[in-house]
Formats: C-alpha cells, structure tokens, sequence
C-alpha cells in the first residue's frame, strides 16, 4: 500500500504534484495530511514527519517502510511501478523533453515561487498587478513558462502538454494555480491550458478540499491579514 | 554522437555532474566549453548557447537535434539510453532512495551552494571557519549531508554511497570540492568518503582541467580579489 504524506492542502505546492499524479492516473493511496502549524523543530508538523523522513518536509511517500521523500523522486518511482499508466511521455525524445521541463521546474522559477506563494482559496489581482510591473525576475519566470508550453500547445495534439495527462501536467499544476491567484497576464492559449489543468478532474478535488480546509496560516500569507470569509 | 556543453571547469558545478558521470562511466562524449564571459542577454557565453537551449545555462546535451536541459534530466536519459552501466542503483528502494538524494541535492541546499560557490582552484580555509561561525544555515547543510551519507557510508560495502559509483556521487562531486576548498569540519568517515570522490579518476582529469583554465571571473568570486598565483 503506498501511504502519501501532505501538507495543507491551499499552501502545500509540493505536496499537489504526486497528489494530483496518482489520483489523475488512477493509483490507489492512502493519505496523510499534517496541517502546518509552524516549521519549528517542535512543531506537530516535523514531530510527525520525523517518523517518516529526516529530510523533514513533504510530499513523502512511504511503501512497506521505504520513504521517498522528494516529489520527483516520488513521480520517477511510481512512473517504473506502473509502466501501464504511461506517467511520462512514451517516445524518448518527448520523455526526455518532459523531464527537462520538470527538472526545471523543480529547481528554478524561484522568482514566481517566492513572490506568489501557492494560495487556491486567496484573489490577488491586485497583488499580482503589482508584483507583475515591480519585479522584471517575476515577468521572465511567466514568459519563460509561454516559451516551455507554446510549441507543445501549437504543435501538440493536446489537451495536456504531451497529449496525454503526464507527470509534466502535475508538476506544473501549482503553477497554473499560482496564475490564477494572482491573474497574472498570459496569453489566450497559455490561459487556456490553465483552465484545462484547473478542470482536470483530480485538480478540481484537490482545490474543492483546499477550500473546504479554513486553515489561515499567517506564516504562508505575505498578502493577507485574514482570510476572505 | 553524445555532445555535452558546459562551463568553466573551475566554477561550474552543474557542469560537473553529467560531465563526472559520463567519464566515469565510459559514456563517450564530445565537449563543447563554452567560457563565462558573462551572463548578460549578448554575452559571448548567451548567445552560443541560445543555439542549444532557450533555457540559457549549462549543461545541455544534445544529441542529434535533441537538447536535454537539465543536469538530473541528463542523468535520466543516459540511464536509460546505457541500461548496462548501471548508473542508479539495481535495487528498486536503494534506486528511491538514491533518487531522493539527487533530487534533495538538485532543489536544496541552497545556503551551501549560495554561500560556498564552487571554485576548484582556490583555498578558502579562513573563509570557510567564518562562514561556519556566522551561518547556522551552512552547518544544518552540512549536517544533512552527514545525516544522509553515514549511514550509507557505515552499513553500505562502499566505496561509493551505494557501493559502485553512480549518479549519486556524479552529482555530490561539487559538493565535495566545495568542502575541500572552504576546508568545512566534517568527520573522519564523511572526509574519506570526500577524499575518495576527490580520486575518482574522472574527479582527477575535472579538476587538472579546471586548474590549468586560468581563468578568473570576478562575477564568480565572492571572497577573492585576484587568483592565487
């Protein structure tokens, strides 16, 4: 049985990556979610999470004893467990283009992921206008994101990046998230695979239990005093 | 034909890792050096590799009109392309475990890699006791490499983390170049395991080229005004 260890749900973009992987592609798990309550050494949140990884954050993903405990880790490890469920793209030049765009993104964008923290239930336009016209790092992280997708959107058969639903799709699932929080200016066809991200089936149920969450965690809200409701 | 690009031997730590894993390994490769002149749009440096990859750093590797981007993207192609080299480990948990690693090392530590650029050719010894001192962050890096490597290094066969060398030790190789030159306390059972890394005969021929490059870049250069000789 393979066991998944989450944050919050409206905060944790790491832990939405192999969430929304398993459940868009059909892998049974179980879930486990340690709400943050802060990220001291003391906190309930490393106190569980010490348990099952010394590297002390999430997503891990535990199987019979062995934890994973990095998202990509975890998403090349169910890609050989289930070679039927095709998690990356088939053809090895497509194959290697997606690791590419994940690895990437799991090392970089650093600008669009410091400035606009992951926050589903929050509407920032405001915030992101402002952000958008201040920080020319913010305005190349999103047109870097139109370069990576614009080809395999023009070119690609669709509706995913790769065709087919891919660990691609989850690893960018955050991002699509971020741009609609803070509505950010991206071209139609860019804003259109957001919204097919967003009406992915196992998206839509990540984001209707991150609204059903009410968790305001002031250490996760540069722009908010307190929740909208 | 494989042909890897990549950047000063001295200072490019990304570089290095595919660079390590593919002289290691026995995998053939053209080099294509490409100097940091600087990093701005119309640097000699940019526009070479514009021609490669629209990502703009190093390393790519490209074959036949296929680029690969990212150094761990790198990893996984030519595991896949040279099943029999075995560059992860054979064993499924001990290859989570390993991808976990490499995956830590390729989104984490980032107060080591900010703090402690990598720079083959110079000895910071003084440097490195104060960075120690001033920065709980550059020791909690360094702990989690111990906490991560002892047991590995204590129960495994050795020499390597996962007995034979594979994309693990390619990619904590500038890693270890950085404890050497900021002389960083470590123990006993960590030090050899640097040392050995050091000795790799791949390691030898990185760092015999890095230090006969003679070329110092200001913009790499934190702590040194001028090269040591």
């Amino acid at each position: 049985m393979l066991t998944l260890y989450i944050g919050n749900k409206n905060y944790s973009s790491w832990s939405m990556r192999p969430w929304v992987l398993m459940r868009q592609a059909g892998i049974p798990f179980e879930e486990v979610q340690l709400r943050f309550d802060s990220f001291a050494p003391d906190s309930n949140f490393k106190q569980r999470l010490q348990a099952v990884s010394a590297a002390g954050k999430v997503p891990v993903l535990v199987e019979e004893g062995l934890s994973i405990w990095d998202s990509l880790a975890i998403a090349e490890y169910l890609a050989e467990k289930f070679p039927e469920k095709h998690l990356w793209p088939q053809q090895g030049p497509q194959r290697a283009r997606a690791r590419s765009m994940v690895a990437e993104m799991h090392s970089g964008f650093t600008t669009l992921r410091s400035l606009c923290p992951m926050n589903i239930e929050a509407r920032l336009p405001e915030v992101g206008a402002r952000l958008w016209a201040d920080n020319p790092g913010l305005r190349e992280d999103v047109q870097r994101l139109e370069v990576l997708w614009t080809p395999l959107l023009t070119q690609g058969k669709g509706p995913m990046l790769f065709e087919q639903f891919s660990i691609v799709d989850a690893f960018f699932a955050p991002v699509c998230m971020r741009l609609i929080t803070y509505a950010l200016p991206i071209p139609p066809l860019v804003q259109s695979y957001v919204q097919r991200v967003r009406n992915l089936p196992a998206v839509q149920e990540w984001v209707q239990a991150a609204l059903a969450e009410h968790d305001f965690r002031p250490f996760e809200e540069p722009y908010r005093s307190a929740p909208a409701n």
